[in-house]
């Protein structure tokens, strides 16, 4: 199996399930609970929390867990739009951010916020005077994607957070689920308050994240309750859950410059390779994530192609897959201004450090068979 | 080891934790992706969720998966509220309920909703008449729950939802997370239009449960973003959980019967023996959740009861865990009508079907000298 869909899910890392395994049998109480078999459930609570926070480089307590990146995103940006209302109710996003984003202002919309879908231009990218020009005195919120999952643009956040720092009033989220370990972030220094990761998207796993939130930052929970997670996420703590998701960040960490490397290299012969072949198109920026390449096939059918190379253990994808099952056209490629051929026939790969070169290569041939294949039947 | 604090979490079942680690590892693709590995993790969830509703004598698209009974008390809680306050903005609930459904309440009510807490008897026991009364023509939820978690009151979920018939513009969500294999509940008889489920209070896994949701009931998602979950729960489906989670629910119901028999006996036993030792007041009702037994040892503080029979090896609870780091009085047994003395000093035991009649006589004789010793430094 050459498994390219790695933007989708990824596959756990042993260790992580191991970490999951031992602390769903053996650490099995409840951390809220006062006797001592819960009090050393609530100190493996404590550690993780701080190996989370070491690793991203801000404190302890500004470590949510979460059940994923789709609760992050919706707690970040309903939590900020309900908390903070009484101040004003305009918010501002782009054009191409996640599902649980879009759907999440979406839905406040009809709660009476006014949002603005900032543009991207041709390769995804946001201009940051084009925020700063939609900023009214009643914005209270800015969420813009560090790493966009369909075609991989690395947005500006830092020189979005650099100027946001003048509008004290203006909180700013990041939904940086497609850029842990691909991309650079700096959460304290480039002026972030608010950062949502994932766990199953860096081989953890599915059902595990995190909101990164700044003590000055208050919310409006989405989950109410008991006093768990500093009083903005209520639930019984999922230790084994929480304690895999820090595994993948630690694993994860590891040789991060090497595995960066790594993706940005196959990125790169796959780059070339589609490049070659005149019927493929590409459709990333040059200067995107290392670990996505989204291109099309004007004429084919994704989802034919995609069965096609399935039958050859060949797994990649169209457009993300929380809404590939949505009608044909990608909102994500409209947005950046392609045409309907192209934003009808767009393929994803996404890679994973445990990807390897020979996996590109093999990719590449086999799709040309593939599509010589269907040019047959087709003709 | 024995653990009597089964109503806080219990031990996960082997089985569950190998369905878990087996599907994580081996069915890892997202359920969403097009390809042919993302179809055998969709057919799994759509088996698992059959599964599912059949042992709860529901259609298949009734069930919601969740990350656990906080998120499925806040989905119904507030997805009503927000999603039919044009129709009404009165809210019914009792005074006893979970922190996940109160604190969720007290949110809807810096909202702009209106709430009324229902009162409850010396047993925990609420009045239906009572609610009948407080309905008016804006309420549109009554949420009750089935069983409460410290005392173990059965609540009259079964006439309330016989005479809510009458009211069809009223919703009626039933919290069911610690009744759940310990009572009968019948969600279509009853006329239950949402109940929530938790899956590490029956040896299933932390972040994993269910909300069975009513086709006829609509609800304001908390999480939006993909199409998941019938579009009422977004986020990468965590299928690993839900297997285990499902895997949880047919174990509970094998030989149900017996289970459910074999906890009353112990929890017989164990009120016989404190009955017996007139310093324990037992505030628990006699015709309660065979499971829960609370009672209070008046001038002995909780912690320091617990703490010492932990030392023994042995781990029960002051009031719920969610609560328990909060200050000394139980508002559920306040609620109940006693007094000072015995709201801060309660303990629970709480039964799951692995305990045996053995570890209930060590507990009852360890009690016996652990309140003995304590005397003795406290004299
Ligand atoms: C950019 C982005 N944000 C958010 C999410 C949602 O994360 P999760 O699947 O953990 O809910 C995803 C993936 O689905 C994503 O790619
Ligand atoms: C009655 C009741 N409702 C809801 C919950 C919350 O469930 P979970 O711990 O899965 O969030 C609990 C347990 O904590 C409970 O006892």
């Amino acid at each position: 199996m050459i498994y390219l869909d790695n933007s989708a899910t990824t596959h756990p890392h042993p260790e992580v399930l191991n970490s999951f395994q031992k602390v769903a049998d053996q650490y099995y109480a409840n951390p809220s609970s006062v006797h001592s078999f819960g009090s050393e459930a609530e100190r493996l609570l404590d550690r993780s929390r701080k190996q989370a926070a070491q690793i991203l480089n801000v404190a302890p307590q500004e470590v949510i867990f979460t059940s994923g990146g789709t609760e992050g995103n919706n707690m970040a940006v309903k939590g900020i739009a309900l908390q903070h209302q009484s101040r004003g109710k305009h918010l501002i996003t782009t054009q191409i951010e996640h599902p649980s984003v879009m759907e999440a202002f979406r839905a406040l919309e009809t709660l009476g916020f006014d949002v603005t879908y900032i543009n991207v231009d041709r390769n995804g990218k946001v201009n940051p005077d084009d925020i700063k020009n939609a900023i009214r005195p009643d914005t209270i919120l800015v969420s813009v994607m560090s790493v966009n999952n369909e075609v991989g643009t690395i947005q500006p956040v830092r020189q979005i957070g650099q100027f946001l720092r003048s509008y004290p009033k203006v909180f700013f989220h990041v939904d940086h689920v497609q850029g842990l370990g691909k991309v650079d972030l700096s959460i304290k220094e480039w002026g972030i308050d608010l950062c949502t990761l994932s766990g199953h998207k860096i081989h953890g796993l599915k059902g595990t994240g995190a909101l990164i939130k700044q003590p000055h930052v208050t919310l409006f929970p989405l989950l109410h309750g008991g006093s768990q997670e500093s009083e903005v996420r209520a639930g019984t703590e999922n230790l084994p859950g929480t304690v895999a998701f820090v595994k993948a960040l630690r694993l994860l960490n590891e040789d991060l410059e090497q595995k960066v490397a790594h993706l940005a290299e196959m990125r790169q012969v796959l780059w070339k390779g589609l490049e070659e072949r005149a019927s493929y198109m590409i459709n990333s920026p040059e200067d995107g994530a290392p670990h996505i390449l989204n291109f099309s096939i004007p004429k084919y059918k994704p989802e034919v192609v995609i069965h096609a190379l399935g039958e050859e253990g060949i797994f990649i994808s169209t457009k993300s897959a929380c809404s590939s099952k949505q009608p044909d056209v990608s909102a994500v490629l409209k947005a950046c201004h392609l045409d309907y051929e192209r934003t009808t026939s767009a393929l994803r790969v996404s890679l994973s450090t445990l990807n390897e070169m020979d996996e590109i290569h093999t990719f590449l041939r086999k799709l040309d068979q593939t599509v010589e294949n269907l040019k047959a039947t087709m003709g």
